[in-house]
């Protein structure tokens, strides 16, 4: 139940920043539709083809699309005072990764994968729909060009839930866990500059 | 065997959109072939993940893959007198859509989704081989871009397709309904130029 | 145990491509890494998605995407040296697309596909790594850009590797077979400047 909730909650928010990248590239209500709903399920759909759910939850149950439906509405009709809140954004989208990256391993863990299967279902989950994305308006994906730590807290958390869950814990506090500790990790990271290095020049 | 024939239809038409497109990025012959092929079985590559089906049927099944390279040769050799024929082509793409949109919608539902997944899986084969075509040459996918309705018409002709099937309809009929549905709405709304708003201006 | 090892080989060779292309493209080290295991295994992922395989081998065995991670650091740390070595990375690149092509039309055997289906899942085992790379940094795929034959020897490979089976060969010789004809002819192909024809100008 609380994985299903967390789930929608971290649609929402992917679908609300694919509605915005929309937006910003002029694309017209239904082109934005269409980014959002394929950012907000994208991680998603991947996980349950990797897991072998046929077809995918997020063509079974209406409530996915429903509520990434929902948000590219949201943002069709008042963007302005979307863009102005971009600290509010890149909080929502730190706590949409961390709540897929979370929910990906847990659902991984429920069939039975190994633990390392999990964590990168988990990874997946919160990094697909945002490559999907940057993808479909002819981007080099953020996940492989930002400086920012992106993915790292993802499989953080992931990690964790599977730990979590070997160990014996219940879903609803792995989740929450997880979910925590892979946002507030992503948040501290866009606030310190925590980056990665590039690789020594001149070749 | 109405439902092979006209998707094998679909698969010719979407192959030569494809193929055009490939003559006009100046690709080799093979570069032409790849990317008439992946416009022609892609779509419905991806609902057979979606539903499980392994390996997909263009994999199993050669008069598929035939088809489109059948295609994409007559595209290679006679590509001046297609490219005269605008507006056929536009006739013909609408058409590839229908077909996808109605027998992809049927085989979800021969595979005993719910409705509301063989829609959407109506859907993904009617537009997946173009958003894969697209991505392929480095453009933002028309389906996200083009202001022309084009998922609307194919959500409506998936949408009838499960009605139809749900209220006890042959095959036949349903796919010969579902697909002039489809194909129909879509060159209207071309002819009158129908078109969804884009989102206020001043971000 | 050789098609574990011979598919390792071959993604340590793809990985390092990825690599070195996140390098010039100014990626950081996990932008490096990332772009460095979607090439080493993306192509094994597809071919595991086509074939039932839930989850994908990448994301049970920790030794594929190990290797690839070896290849990226190593690129990270060393790439003047390989970037130097511009002809080896052309040899290494011909033998991962030859050893890709044999051990997944093999893959695809054991699993009793058609051969059909065997030779088309070695071609995209041996091409997808590399599509999903070039997608990655938004470049137009050198699959289909590309004026030297890189498909055609892969298709020869796969064929030799169903034929063989077919005809009863042990899976060790048949692999050998396989990997040196389709690597051999890609480096006849890319010597030689075998090319296939465009289509005539004008439309």
């Amino acid at each position: 139940m609380l994985l299903t909730i967390l789930n929608v909650a971290g649609i929402a928010v992917f679908a609300a920043s694919g509605a915005l990248l929309g937006v910003r590239r002029r694309l017209d209500l239904f082109g934005i539709w269409v980014v959002a709903v394929l950012t907000g399920v994208g991680g998603g759909v991947m996980r349950d083809v990797f897991l072998g759910v046929n077809p995918p939850t997020a063509l079974q149950d209406w409530r996915l699309i429903g509520m990434a439906s929902l948000s590219a509405i949201a943002i069709f009709f008042f963007h302005p005072q979307f863009s102005a809140l971009r600290r509010s954004v890149l909080i929502l989208d730190a706590l949409g990764m961390g709540l897929f990256a979370s929910t990906g391993a847990l659902t991984a863990v429920h069939h039975h994968t190994s633990g390392f299967a999990a964590v990168l279902i988990g990874i997946t989950t919160a990094v697909g729909g945002g490559v999907l994305r940057d993808v479909l308006v002819n981007e080099v994906p953020l996940l492989v060009q930002q400086r920012d730590l992106y993915a790292v807290p993802a499989m953080t958390g992931a990690t964790v839930v599977v730990l979590l869950q070997h160990g014996g814990a219940a879903d609803g506090l792995t989740l929450i866990v997880g979910t925590l500790l892979a946002s507030g990790l992503r948040l501290v990271a866009v606030r310190q500059r925590w980056r990665l290095p590039m690789a020594a020049d001149r070749d």
